[in-house]
């Protein structure tokens, strides 16, 4: 796994062994507990996909799009696991949304779905929260999609090549109840074919991360709730949303 | 004037005194032809609004909205004065939208509509290049708005105080010939309120651009053109389409 971290007062960054509870870094095992995970990248920016899960747009009605739906989410959104979600005074209806993360290891422009694997530092878990009244108040998603603290992701990469992306469960949990439970296998869009569209229209950089789209069971949160995103080969991503 | 620019190899910013074709920097007196003006800052997010002149609600016969609708341009699709624009091989309708463009001075969140002078370091010519085919077909504005040269902004940062915000004319040419012209006493939300509301959402950082919405008149551009955004206290910011 690649992790940031706190520790000692220093922000860390590297591989580690995480084996049950402890951490191994640089040769030095440290309990998790003593650690502080941060958002294992600082991306530039985060581009995320719309509908992208058959199973999805069939629970909506939508057809399934012939190209992918973008948005963004700027960088001040970003918060670390364990970290708080603010519930925003603007908004009555606040969703989770997990999704696989994918992390960009260098500049990448126009590259074919075919070379992408090359661009792939690995994979996360992200929380794509939106506030849903406002999502569509607008019609355009950003202002939903962009308050402080509505980007969740962690609590670490999976490097490429460690995991069976064609086939990953992803599931999330509300207070330890399931909410949404799937498998990458249901992306219309795979992740190399994202890579090829979205590096078309902007030059990812290092760092950078792409939200593929949520699974069926989208819902709402309180404050109090703690979500978590769990992928089979990364981990899971804990948030809570500030009382 | 508050310029950045490249001289004698090294990039160079600050304040500047502009007169008739020669520029005084640090007590330095140079040809503009003999310095290579770049975008006037390195913004961590492009927020920019949607309809917000009264005369361009009109014109496409839409009510005008009761808050800003905003969406984000990525930071890789700044330019700097005088760069081409690249037409993307994916659109046939790529279009100009002149606007005045807002620099943020320091770290602002949920600032109150009368603070937010506190919070701007000057304004700038903004061009909020537009795929405008892909607008409509993706429903959603991002991937139309976001590709790599879709962002020049300058020449230069005109201080926050040295204009009226209230009464600046704004024009766009191309080939010389005058598409919008139009005033910033037309702005359905001025300045302050959109600092208000983009700072309800997101914490803004010091550099970052909000791009204020385009009047009247956008319209295409070919292979070969020349865009000039005129601000009037501010300059002319040119670039043109790659042939």
């Amino acid at each position: 796994m690649l992790a940031r971290f706190r520790y000692g007062g220093k922000v860390l960054s590297g591989t580690v062994d995480v084996k049950g509870g402890r951490v191994i870094f640089d040769g030095v095992e440290m309990g998790l507990k003593e650690i502080e995970l941060l958002a294992p990248s600082e991306p530039s920016k985060i581009v995320c996909i719309g509908l992208n899960y058959r199973e999805h747009a069939r629970e909506l009605n939508k057809k399934v799009p012939d190209e992918p739906i973008i948005f963004l989410k700027p960088p001040t959104a970003v918060i670390s696991p364990g970290e708080s979600i603010i519930y925003p005074r603007q908004s009555k209806r606040m969703d989770y949304e997990g999704e696989l993360g994918v992390v960009i290891s260098r500049r990448c422009k126009e590259v074919s779905a075919k070379d992408a694997d090359q661009y792939i530092l690995g994979y996360t878990c992200f929380n794509d929260i939106t506030a849903r009244d406002l999502q569509h108040k607008d019609g355009q998603w950003t202002r939903a999609k962009s308050f402080d603290t509505f980007a969740p992701f962690g609590p670490w990469i999976a490097e490429a090549g460690s995991m069976d992306l064609g086939n990953a469960s992803i599931l999330t949990r509300v207070n330890g109840e399931v909410k949404q439970k799937s498998n990458t296998s249901d992306l219309i869009f795979n992740v190399p074919k994202l890579i090829e569209f979205i590096s078309g229209v902007m030059t990812l950089l290092p760092g950078d991360v792409i939200a593929t789209g949520t699974p069926p069971g989208v819902g709402p949160v309180q404050k109090g709730d703690v979500i978590e995103v769990e992928i089979a080969g990364i981990g899971v991503l804990r948030n809570h949303v500030a009382p």
